[in-house]
């Protein structure tokens, strides 16, 4: 049909556009514009520093992965200004460029949060934002928790609506979906009114991009990084009176019907206030598929007072779910990548070392032959009637003594979070594992306060590396 | 499913992934690395030449839009030098901001070219994308137009590929495969190999993007200027190193299966080198919805020796396809915007000035009472046999006297394409309508001779407004 753009749409949009259109995307920006920090639970408001305290300690972890190293050296040439920090780096680029590259090193291991109803990582793409606007324009701790719980909610309600079609079709969910929740943080941030805060949401609705098929290379990291750069370029573009559309939410041609053949739209409003998507929010305890989790918890736990060496070991039994065997069966993996989801190697590197950290998915772990032996020792036995946070490990000795361990919820499910403590811990080993020198105390002894503290900013120059 | 993103990819991955998969984008990486001048027939040549005229017009026309001028007011201030022109304006910025503005301002009215078999407006992003380049790294205007023959290539076999589902889905398709345009055509520029240009597609991949629900306001350039930055991004990403996946295209979740629940695979290589995009561009006389053209024809043939006025006027028919009255029966419209679709304000605005150019299609030609009035007395028949390139239009005057005027192929469809030097009057026009200051002739001079030219850039001097 020889019509162009313009005609087509404005016929068609005329067409299918009923009176009520807009109303979806009215309510969620509405509420984001009248959100105030006396709506949110005090439950919320610790998860959303926990979220905080787990950005950090991933984002410092992967400040010097190749990925982003190469993606500092394209992007640190289109810096207009040095007033953001990268974190864990000692370079310093304008707002945009920093939520770009500090939103693709906290997600380069995919060892940052999980919103479990959608498989999101929320908190790199929205966090990301948020500080780099807070570095270029001063606000409170407080202003910016506040932001960060919108957007949170609006990334994670959308993600509701669409799921599982989105992403089992190959989008990956927490650039597409995240868009939205930078671009109705930095919103709130920017006091924005409800009709600005939806045109942010428009342009994020233009802007919505990523695909699964990119995941397990460099390339995923473009389009994260982009999540957290045109969420806060939305935003600055409402800001600016750069107006959308009305409904690109729920509108014929709108992001939810064109990105899933059947959106379930309610979920975008329904409990709106009293239902928080951070308390569905999770951390991982090791850098790996979350379905090893029980798997490396028992292996810990078998290794603590362990009365045996690899040597000892006759053959280990994995009993779980079949879906820990059909995801992680995989012997002889040849990079680190490939490690994170291989039962093998997990309960080989455990064992034998009572870590489960980066070091033990890298490369170099990989390539230890006593670990590469060990793998054709290990046996699964699936049993359906166990839930996927649980496991039992079961060692049979040479010297036929059989010891056996089993977790019922693994840690960092939501039947058994990280502890407080726990996350700190892991944003001391991340810290270490960069090697940005950056101490990671500071960083959450100011992420803990941050409700109260003056200037938002505060963590991120703890943040910069000296060198 | 409690699985997080990196278990549930490599698992599905491995799973669905054959073993021939990448070769549809090795074959197109391939084809776009070993292109060269020589390859490309005379006729492909010239009608790129003629493409960059018309994309220098509406660039023109478009570069002090208030969608330009907000826009110019942010991603200005994110602007790292100012080593690239933007076309009809003093600023200038760096290339990615010039890339992402100059595409905006070219296809802000919707005045830009068309190519018929998938409605693309290809030349926006793609010429923004290089012309930025050239500025900045220095290249021959022959390297500059094969770079531009194989980015439209590019974006339109892949458009071809998931058309006509796509669009009608809701995606706005010259962005979403412009952007692989863009990156096509700067990896032929950068002199990638048919790796690193696979890798420029995988990036691009994960950032196609742009929803047809934002079209008809100021969000949608936002897409069709990412598609020319991140184009561009892409393919200086992919020349740093950055890696990408091997099947960005035709893998089970690459662009054309998620995007597309049918894709046509075979129109991404089919009778690649052989078969040329850009002979199927065309580029508008008028700036309407394509189906309104032969109605304007006729009109301004009829006025051409009228020995009437709009007042001797009874009544006007417009007899053809179906078509044309279902997408252009807009009585009474109220913007310019709205009238660039309306039939009975393109009649009543023909026939009373003899001319059908922006200000033709402005808010201050829609408000004026005699045309609003004129819109009554306009009649509809339809008849499917007419197709619709084709119209006829017959007066009724009030003597009584019938004057009938018939157009069998509208000017600027592909049997009547516009002559070159239509295409100049239309530079001519639009730079006189953008008021930017900006001298035409130099700048249509320097393009028509760019194949010659040691400096690709030149045009981009020439189009830069002094004040």
């Amino acid at each position: 049909m020889q019509a162009d753009t313009n005609t087509t749409t404005n016929a068609n949009a005329n067409a299918m556009r009923p009176s009520h259109e807009g109303a979806v995307t009215r309510a969620l920006a509405g509420f984001v514009g009248a959100l105030r920090w006396s709506d949110i639970p005090p439950d919320v408001r610790h998860e959303a520093k926990r979220s905080l305290v787990n950005y950090f300690a991933v984002a410092l972890a992967g400040a010097h992965d190749p990925t982003i190293e190469k993606a500092v050296g394209v992007y640190g040439r289109f810096r207009a200004n040095e007033r953001a920090t990268i974190v864990g780096r000692n370079e310093r680029m304008d707002m945009l460029n920093a939520a770009a590259l500090n939103a693709m090193s906290a997600n380069v291991f995919d060892f940052d949060d999980t919103h479990i109803p959608t498989i999101i990582h929320p908190t790199a793409p929205i966090a990301a934002a948020l500080f780099a606007l807070a570095e270029c324009r001063p606000m409170t701790g407080e202003a910016l928790l506040l932001a960060f719980v919108a957007g949170v909610e609006v990334a994670c309600r959308i993600g509701n609506a669409v799921s599982p079609e989105h992403y089992q079709r190959g989008w990956h969910i927490t650039s597409t979906c995240c868009v939205f929740g930078a671009a109705a943080a930095v919103a709130h941030a920017l006091g924005l009114d409800a009709t600005r805060t939806a045109w942010a949401l428009g342009h994020a609705s233009g802007q919505a991009g990523g695909l699964v098929e990119t995941l397990g290379t460099m390339s995923k990291s473009v389009s994260v990084g982009n999540a957290a750069r045109n969420g806060l370029l939305s935003a600055l573009l409402a800001d600016e009176g750069l107006a959308g559309p009305d409904a690109p939410l729920e509108g014929a041609r709108g992001f939810l019907k064109v990105v899933c053949t059947q959106p379930d739209t309610s979920r975008i409003t329904e409990g709106l206030g009293r239902e928080w998507a951070l308390l569905s929010n999770t951390y991982k305890p090791y850098p790996c598929g979350v379905v090893l989790n029980p798997v490396i918890d028992a292996c810990l736990d078998l290794r603590r007072d362990a009365r045996w060496t690899l040597d000892d070991i006759e053959s280990v039994e994995l009993l779980g779910h079949p879906l820990l065997r059909e995801r992680t069966d995989r012997p002889g993996v040849r990079t680190g990548r490939e490690s994170q989801v291989s039962a093998q190697h997990a309960v080989a590197v455990t064992l034998a070392r009572g870590k489960a950290g980066l070091a033990e998915f890298s490369d170099a772990a990989v390539a230890e032959p006593a670990l590469r032996a060990f793998g054709s020792r290990l046996r699964f036995i699936d049993d359906p009637s166990w839930p996927v946070e649980a496991a039992q490990v079961t060692l049979a000795l040479r010297s036929g003594e059989r010891i056996a361990h089993r977790v019922l919820a693994a840690r960092g499910s939501l039947a058994a979070p990280l502890a407080d403590v726990e996350l700190v811990d892991k944003l001391r080993q991340l810290a270490a594992f960069g090697g940005s020198g950056v101490a990671p105390q500071p960083v959450a002894d100011l992420l803990w306060k941050l409700d109260t503290a003056p200037d938002a900013a505060a963590p991120m120059r703890a943040a910069h590396a000296a060198r």
